[in-house]
């Protein structure tokens, strides 16, 4: 029985990132990993699928530039693409990754974990051996999500991709079914089209539902033209797979057939088998926490990343993991808790100004909330578009450049609640919105952000210009 | 005589906006121009030199992306990028923008304009005529600079190009001496060695000096990679001009020749005919304001744009633009003026906030004081440096990606003082820092503005953490 102030269950990202901002607080701290260290964003979700799609996207923006075009006289190279994403997840050996825990004081211990009661925990290693692990001040849960595989009719047995098989395979199939229509099945059929597979994506509902219309619109007119058979509001019926591939019989009556079928329908966390039983909690559940990241219930358990259900992205969860490592050690070692809203040890950010990139054609990034999700929870908003294209730095950018900024302005106090860019080359001009929004900066400072010209940006000149200058001209005579 | 609220020297992008927002503002306006409407920057300046650069730019970005680089198989396609450049410049028409102009609602003299006395102007037309202008409440100067001719011994009569000839050439020079080490020689050796003119660059000074250090040694680093001959600290000590070409002796002993010679050595000021000596000022000067534009000792004359020497940026005399046409319409109907710093009618963000990017390969983005400049404004300051490429966003982005940020804080406030990134592409993600410096936004609240995973963005965290959490374990016990 080994003793740690911490222990982490799940070394991938925001694990690590727990156990990190812990042992630099001057705790002593344990990763328990049962796959690779590094987790899913490095070996099967953020890095691979990034890797895949960044090829084709630099190809597509020398294409949309005259002069540039004409040198474009080959094709992608397909080997060379599934190579650069083979080196990016180091052919899926987290030997790397090791390294840098132990650099950074953290001892690690593999395999299967589960509690056995309050701060109690037993991993069960591949061989089989089993090390007890007690926790003197905290346990947080870090272990992430696995696809959540749908009730339909034959499609458990149809062997599918989940996100997994999607970023890591080796060959490309000849065709792809793909089941959902979020971040993942958008940016999975983008990436794998331009790689040449035949693809079909089957969405019960629209595309990228949730952001703001005009996203889900620009990608599945891109799609279309990728060659995409896109089928929106669709229902599966059933799945079988024959030495043919996989038959898919939709709910209006057709079918479609494909190598393989990926399933992106949605998340589901990894908490089965972790022996919640023993502390209370219900083995399958989300875990709620407070601001914190501390579970509702517990002074002394807590969860990080996608497995708290606050916000399923990898950058999020690494920003809960700073806020968590710090207030673990602050908690255990009597330190004062900044836990004001912004404060030090909270992750505020999460609840309505979280970030997202989607790395399709167009890329999608936003922040914050949407025209109708702020509209919902009550602000007195005003929405603001512009036509990204209509700015000199994105014609300078690429020919025929099409997009669109909107900006959700909560009209009592003055400020930003949510901005969505989308566009070819939009996701690097997110972090001025986040900081915009995060920050409160006020509307009539933002005035004096200029932007460079004649870069893309100036569409922040557009958007004030067209929501007007308050106080310019309406002002009361002196 | 015709009388109008505000008479506008200049239709350049400043002067336009100066006259728009007054017109907005419920006053009437009259542009004068001599030249095209439109001005420097629409015709020979950002916008041509940055149509010049961005094919070689977007193919550059492919190149260095395993998988898409296989695809270029062919060259720049030279004829191309120059159509491109003479399609953004309407090949030199103005005649859209005169359009503008008119649906803006507001008047056009074509001329020269004079003063002939205190808020009078008089404007001869290329035929000859005359117009007689007088205003009832400001006139604004928007004139901007030409390219300085330094005293050189034969360069003026060796017919040298400026940023004119440099933006405008219809033919690659098959050799170009670039004298100057700052935006403009950067940028045109970039572009015209892209374009396969063999490039010599000399300057008496380093390379984009006044930007932080690492920004002229990773532009001197490329340029020389492109086949650029970069001659640094170096004087030049005579020119002439034969049938050879231009023939450049240097102060080392060594000489130079080349088809042509760019002159980027700084500007001056187009006042040299305006008649300032009928209102008390010298001919040539700059002109001198305060923060609403105003010039020093009038309460009818402002100048905007270059030509007041605040910020020889476009954006930000379109900035200053906004802030005088709306305090010149505020004054002119007894409205309230803000002229507080930050205020509506105040061009606050010129003393410490210019933001500027230089799109050289790499490029350079920069916003606020460098290290040095904080330093010696007496700041208490903290410089945190950190390599681009080390993220993972980066490393995604190109193969070997090379790159450097910087941000200076001010320690005493918490506070951001100055930012520069150095690497491919970074120009988009300048306006983050724009936002965060302007909007004086606590480094403490700039945790909280994650940056979106995998994007280049994400050096914005490991500059916060490189910087250090205050509050994070530091704090005292509760």
């Amino acid at each position: 029985m080994t003793e740690y102030d911490l222990i982490v269950i799940g070394a991938g990202a925001v694990g690590e990132n727990v156990a990190d901002r812990a042992v630099q607080g001057g705790l002593s701290a344990v990763l328990v990993e049962a796959e690779l260290v590094g987790g899913e964003c490095s070996y099967w979700a953020c890095m691979p699928s990034k890797a895949l799609l960044r090829s084709g996207s630099a190809l597509r923006a020398a294409r949309r530039v005259a002069g540039a075009r004409e040198a474009v006289t080959g094709d992608l190279d397909v080997r060379a693409v599934l190579d650069r994403r083979n080196a990016f997840t180091s052919n899926w050996s987290d030997a790397g990754q090791v390294d840098w825990v132990r650099g950074a004081g953290i001892d690690l211990v593999r395999g299967h974990a589960r509690f056995t009661g309050p701060k109690r925990i037993e991993v069960t290693g591949e061989d089989g051996t089993v090390t007890e692990l007690v926790a003197r001040h905290a346990v947080c849960v870090s272990v992430g999500t696995d696809p959540k595989i749908p009730d339909i009719p034959g499609l458990a047995e149809a062997n599918p991709w989940g996100s997994r098989e999607a970023t890591s395979a080796q060959e490309v199939p000849a065709s792809l079914a793909i089941l959902g229509g979020g971040v993942v099945a958008s940016e999975m059929a983008t990436a794998w089209a331009t790689l040449g597979s035949r693809v079909t994506l089957i969405a019960r509902s629209g595309l990228l539902e949730g952001m703001e219309p005009f996203a889900g619109e620009a990608v599945e007119r891109s799609l279309r033209e990728l060659g995409v058979d896109v089928r929106l509001h669709t229902a599966t019926e059933r799945v079988t797979r024959s030495e043919d591939g996989v038959h898919i019989e939709l709910g209006t009556g057709e079918s479609v057939t494909a190598s393989e079928v990926l399933v992106a329908t949605g998340r589901t966390p990894r908490t089965g088998d972790l022996g919640l039983e023993t502390i209370g909690l219900t083995p399958g559940d989300w875990l709620r926490v407070d601001d914190t990241l501390q579970v509702e219930g517990f002074d002394w358990l807590y969860a990080t990343g996608d497995v708290n259900h606050r916000a399923l992205l990898t950058h999020q969860g690494k920003y809960q993991a700073r806020a968590a490592g710090d207030v673990i050690a602050a908690r255990a070692r009597g330190l004062a808790v900044s836990d004001a809203p912004w404060g030090t040890h909270v992750a505020t950010a999460d609840h309505a100004t979280v970030p997202q990139v989607t790395f399709t054609d167009p890329e999608v990034a936003s922040v914050g909330l949407t025209a109708r999700q702020a509209e919902e929870a009550g602000y007195d908003t005003r929405v603001v578009d512009y036509e990204i294209g209509w700015v000199a730095g994105a014609s300078v950018h690429a020919d025929d450049y099409a997009g669109t900024a909107r900006m959700v302005v909560d009209e009592s106090r003055g400020v930003l609640l949510g901005v969505t860019f989308v566009g070819p080359d939009v996701s690097e001009m997110l972090q001025a919105a986040t900081i915009a929004i995060v920050g409160e900066v006020p509307i009539e400072r933002l005035w004096h952000a200029v932007p460079a010209y004649p870069t893309v940006n100036e569409v922040w000149l557009r958007l004030l210009e067209a929501y007007g200058r308050p106080g310019a001209e309406a002002r009361t005579p002196a």
